[in-house]
């Protein structure tokens, strides 16, 4: 393939994804809008959120201090805390408990491992997925031998057994994202899309919440160069962060 | 007044703060309710959005770059790009046009001395002032003779010269707010509050949106200490500054 025809390729994706961007985030509008007129928000009073995933979500929070509801150091400094506090500080009567159990270069198989002690044993009301792209990153990378397939039947398995556990939980699935620089090359496409795909089919299947960050990142690249959301294509930057939050919430408290 | 006194009158405050603290989030939340029920966000398709101010808004902003809405590098570091990000990223299609034109160390007067140039050029549709930590901490220092009387008396003239020159522009007053530690000591009460207070009641005789920054830091400080969300207790964190823009966007997106 020449790299005439892959610069038009990238060109014809970008046209395509910049159509289904608006589409998607005008849905996710549509479902605020949906809540507004009377959809609850999955957040109640009394709730116990937990959010998990990988580094994405680990963020650098303290391990000590994990068992701490509501704790910043205990949260990390990523899309969860920013999450995590405008929640606490728009809803001080909710006496919600906010944990964090996202671990660095975890993939699905490695949550399925911890799920009793990091899951389970919260009961969370409300849980949050972001997992993905150590599933493709360390395939990449010749240190792991899943697929997309090792990835969809290890989340089905994840999921079906977490609403064993848990038959009232709220899921929220969040999509996985890279941006298009640092250690994102064009050699994760367009395999990445397949991690994307599998984890909305899983979240259509179980009919959980979806919170699209790769439409919100492409988006976002329009206003800003990759970089600055997230320097290395993969950790997000306060600003990705940020925005991450932003999306979430409208999501999972429908406004 | 002995030590003892001055701990019990804080803790007294503190207390009458946080009643007022769940009052006031409650009815930014009915705000954002009252929106959701039909009542329209001030953001319109191609509105022209202003953000007005000191340093706090300002935020490291390129001077060279300020002619171009939207630019990341233009509108700074702070809670204004944040909200601008959310925004341009949520309504792709709004074609909206977003400009800063705060300036570190400015207070009221000197928004007035440029407002030909920094507001009324740019015809904004909604036009966001966060102005008054100067007004007194310049004062304090004393490098300025002002006083709240001062302070007020400058900002109803300047909006009512707005007003007469956009007489269709839509309005937000944010609360000048202080962390409480870093150059923020005792000696700023409880003179801080009356500045507080007197831009509540400009918001109010003017009829504008108003963010009420003070109360949203209050709470934010029942569940991360002061320095989190701004080390000197003037100038927002990245955390700080996504707390800013989440409850500016609720109040004026209405979600």
């Amino acid at each position: 393939m020449s790299k005439e025809t892959t610069f038009n390729g990238i060109h014809r994706r970008s046209f395509c994804k910049a159509t289904v961007t608006t589409a998607v985030l005008g849905s996710l509008t549509g479902v605020a809008n949906a809540a507004a007129r009377g959809k609850a928000s999955l957040i109640k009073k009394g709730s116990v959120v937990l959010f998990q995933g990988d580094s994405i979500t680990d963020a650098g929070r303290s391990r000590v201090d994990a068992a701490k509801a509501n704790n910043h150091k205990a949260i990390g400094r990523g899309y969860s805390w920013v999450a995590a506090a405008n929640m606490l500080t728009e809803l001080p009567d909710h006496d919600l408990k906010i944990f964090n159990r996202g671990i660095s270069g975890h993939k699905v198989h490695q949550l399925a491992g911890r799920w009793e002690k990091d899951c389970f044993s919260l009961k969370p009301d409300v849980l949050s997925i972001l997992i993905g792209v150590n599933d493709i990153w360390h395939h990449l990378n010749g240190n792991y031998e899943g697929t997309v397939a090792t990835y969809e039947a290890d989340y089905r398995k994840l999921l079906k057994r977490t609403i064993n556990f848990l038959p009232d939980v709220k899921l929220v699935i969040c999509e996985p994202f890279v941006l298009r620089c640092g250690a994102v090359t064009e050699k994760w496409f367009p395999e990445f899309d397949k991690f994307r795909v599998a984890a909305k089919k899983i979240s259509n299947e179980f009919k959980t919440h979806f919170v699209p960050f790769q439409s919100v990142f492409d988006q976002a690249t329009t206003i800003a160069p990759p970089e600055h959301w997230a320097k290395d294509g993969v950790h997000p930057s306060s600003n990705g962060a940020a925005l991450m939050a932003h999306f979430w919430l409208k999501s999972v408290l429908g406004s």
